[in-house]
């Protein structure tokens, strides 16, 4: 019996929002749809952040929607405020993405909003949907973890700290997000231990990026300290507005392979899972795909979890 | 104290021989001198083999005497064979690499020999040179070690055979080569354990290939087994004639910043590292320069060792 490890695609969200050009709604609503058919469980399908801000994310209502449609897929949304929340509630998210970032520079630039002002925003997103009919799971995801663009270096006290107040207001789930991708696998063992010696196992996923390369690296370390669930997008697509020249989410078709190999299950079909750079190639043309094993070629030494 | 990380740069022999283009020898030489002008103690500079059939080392022994006036340099070059190791000897190069391919099928279509005639061939060349008056030292590298492209899997069991073998022939160390890049991190730890077990310490460096994304992630498994030398190649050049459309070597630039990071010495300083790229582009203006921290940047929270 094989281990799980969950995937959660992020492209939709945090690589199209990075995209130069907007995806047409029913070309990504087909990209969902194929992710999705290669066995993806959750996707943050997009965002509910005010269109001027994000014109990629207009139509994220519309997405969400569509993708409910979609059998045994768990349909995630970021929000950045109540308001976001209650789109999302509206359109029949099944769970939302809350993002605080741990720097306080950062949470100014993203948000306009302190660190603590964020925590006191998840509250009371917690709060207004803990009073709705329908449970959404609410993830909060501590940006700049690892460090931060603007900042610089990012105690781990502080991710602590930060960590466990969003624990406190009510959040289901607590990531750490590698933002900008300068994180290394040692400071992995390091905030995975610490964070976890404080919230335990409401710490559930990380959110890794391959600005340095050492993204698959990052992932290995979350797992070797009992990590399951990661974020990561098709094609490596995305980045940080505040990371200039800096590529993308880690890519979920390398990830796949690696956790596969290692003998995890992530019920995601690698063939199929390629197939879908077609339709984000189609969507986004002039976004560069990533990818190490789309670009080789799955070897005749993989097999994949039955 | 810092543990000291030894980072041999492959890309003058492994980069460049599967390179569309000739780099200018003169170009060459400034490009190693670069390297080592980095940091940079150990350098594959060429291969002695038979310039018809790789003619972008014909230059092989005037860049080895070139790189011999480099203070602190050690000069390796790989030889397929006796007359490649006597030749080598001559030009006056401190170290030989003489890849041995695990897999038969492998070591037939590089080498036209059998595995064992070519570890036959690792004893004759230990023989000879001991014959000699200058002390050469011979590294032993066991191509295909995690897996063949054209015979799939690769037993442990043979790997640690072979591997055994070439310790018993004389060689001074042995290398673990993941020739067409299908490793994994747990093939890594079951490999160097096993291999370990048989020829304890002689076992001394891993050669890593990136093609599925894993290289770094593979680094850091060798790393966690104890390994402290590392083979890559400046902008992850190289790749294998056996494998089509797959990416080169580990990323030297990225490996040094992962190693660094997490706290361990190179001695090579980064930004010098990065600089030595314009000297490949102007050798081989149409390879792809691959690399995540030259594209992103050296981040602001990055501290080398001192």
């Amino acid at each position: 019996m094989k281990e799980h490890v969950t995937v959660c695609e992020v492209g939709p969200r945090d690589g199209l929002q990075m995209a130069k050009s907007i995806m047409p709604t029913a070309v990504k609503a087909r990209w969902i749809a194929a992710i999705a058919a290669a066995g993806v469980k959750e996707i943050e399908v997009g965002s509910f952040v005010p269109p001027k801000l994000i014109p990629q994310m207009a139509d994220t209502e519309e997405i969400v929607r569509g993708a409910l449609a979609i059998p045994g897929l768990t349909v995630f949304a970021l929000v950045p405020n109540l308001k976001g929340a209650q789109r999302a509630y509206a359109a029949g998210a099944h769970g939302i993405e809350v993002p605080v970032s741990v720097s306080e520079g950062h949470s100014r630039a993203n948000t306009n909003k302190s660190t603590e002002e964020q925590v006191e925003e998840v509250g009371r997103i917690v709060a207004w949907l803990g009073a709705q009919d329908r449970k959404v799971r609410v993830e909060a995801g501590c940006a700049t973890s690892f460090g931060c663009s603007i900042e610089g270096d990012v105690p781990v006290s502080r991710v602590v700290r930060v960590a466990s107040a969003l624990a406190d207001a009510g959040a289901d789930a607590i990531v750490l997000a590698d933002t900008v991708g300068y994180g290394h696998p040692d400071q992995v063992h390091t905030l995975v231990r610490a964070v976890r010696g404080a919230i335990g196992e409401k710490l559930t996923k990380l959110h890794l990026h391959d600005t340095m390369g050492l993204g698959l690296a990052n992932a290995l370390a979350g797992l070797e300290e009992g990590i399951r669930s990661f974020d990561s997008a098709l094609a490596g697509l995305g980045g940080c507005p505040f990371a200039p020249g800096a590529s993308g989410n880690i890519v979920t078709e390398d990830l796949v392979f690696m956790l596969e190999s290692m003998g995890f299950d992530t019920g995601i079909d690698l063939d199929k899972l390629i197939a879908a750079r077609l339709l984000l190639h189609e969507g986004v043309p002039n976004e560069p795909l990533h990818g190490q094993v789309p670009k080789a070629g799955i070897p005749r030494t993989y097999r994949a979890a039955a």
